[in-house]
């Protein structure tokens, strides 16, 4: 499994995916789920992606190559002159990637599937954020719906459902993504340190603030014993029940 | 989807259930998920169930049957010598009812399959508390695991994990409760309100208390909003987070 989250801020984006991958319980490895495409100035684009890891790095594979390629016909994802068509073309390279692993297959089409959050800006347009499914329909992030999960998702998704404000700080966001990251990794062996981050300022056109955040990590080791004492605290301040 | 909890305390037993049961989105309906048979003095049962509605019918009807008449050439859980023969007894009739359902047809097992979990004392003996497979097989709680899930498991559980105790009261034990439930409801429609619960007090032989919880009830709605408002609290006292 994974655990990845985009969110979309008045300030700009946030990004935070975990980095493990595995073949069963006892075979476990580390792989980067977040990749980013930069025009400095002009455009910055990231994507997360979950699922079957030999087609998510399938579509990053392609959407690189068609990048580097400037002559390659298809178009590319620098060049795109919108967010939207930049998701389109996304969902279409993810909708192929699978097509292609499927033929001549007897699998079931569960097995090679991914989704992705795929979000950033264009120079003159807004912030935009998609999560992009295996079909290659996406839809968009919007006040009603202001972040995006995939993945492990539902053991951090209660404390984002409750904490999450479009007026928070990058550095409130990073927090609040540290407990909902260590709330999974808490109940989920399929979640695993180290996480990836990328902050992107509204109209900055660039990476803000981009780390790898280690097991070791000092302010995520204060976050995760932290929220445990202050879920007891929390927990202690609320009224008590009484039998009638 | 279902959501029910079996905790094993110092004090005794706690058992919580919702009631929601669903036939797709656009059917849902009540439907009571907890079950108790009792000899006032000797011993307390208690059974929840989450899985097809069928199924875990069919096992409370065939279990109460054999319990309402004792010329039955089936053992009757009222009988049975130990909770751990109760517990073999309750996960053959499972195995069997689904088996009984499956043959003849095409649909996958999964269909028809359920969980539940069970527990209860027995003069003379310890509280105790399983959690009972599709299979027929089952597990027991103990320090290491003292607490069972069952259904939509994964939004309560970290609260579960960070906040249970086996020395906590009833009355906490109820409060954390409500917040795992309430986790559970505020963000997956499959799981709603009303709530059952019961309490069996360690060597009491009887149910100690036992209520349907209701929308409208007062504590429970003081709980939600609370948790809310004290979470964001606990959020904002954790250190904050600074870029390098």
């Amino acid at each position: 499994m994974t655990y990845c989250v985009g969110m979309l801020l008045d300030r700009g984006l946030v990004f935070m995916s975990d980095t493990r991958t595995n073949a069963g319980l006892d075979n476990i490895a580390t792989a980067k789920k977040m990749h980013t495409w930069e025009v400095p100035g002009e455009r910055i684009i990231t994507l997360m992606t979950a699922g079957n890891l030999a087609t998510t790095q399938a579509v990053v594979g392609l959407l690189d190559e068609r990048t580097k390629a400037p002559a390659d016909r298809q178009p590319s994802i620098l060049e795109a002159p919108s967010m939207f068509q930049i998701a389109r073309e996304m969902g279409r390279t993810l909708k192929e990637v699978i097509a292609d692993n499927l033929s001549g297959q007897q699998e079931a089409a569960a097995t090679f599937q991914a989704t992705m959050i795929m979000g950033g800006q264009i120079k003159g347009n807004s912030p935009r954020l998609f999560l992009i499914y295996p079909e290659g329909n996406f839809i968009e992030a919007s006040a009603d719906n202001p972040f995006f999960q995939i993945g492990e998702t539902k053991y951090g998704k209660p404390i984002l459902v409750r904490a999450y404000e479009p007026k928070m700080t990058f550095e409130n966001a990073i927090k609040l993504l540290f407990v909902s990251f260590d709330s999974t990794i808490k109940s989920n062996l399929s979640v695993g340190l180290p996480l990836d981050y990328v902050i992107v300022e509204r109209d900055s056109m660039r990476i803000t603030h981009q780390a790898r955040v280690h097991r070791d990590d000092s302010y995520y080791q204060t976050v995760s014993t932290g929220w445990g004492e202050a879920l007891k605290t929390a927990f202690g301040k609320l009224p008590d029940f009484a039998f009638d």
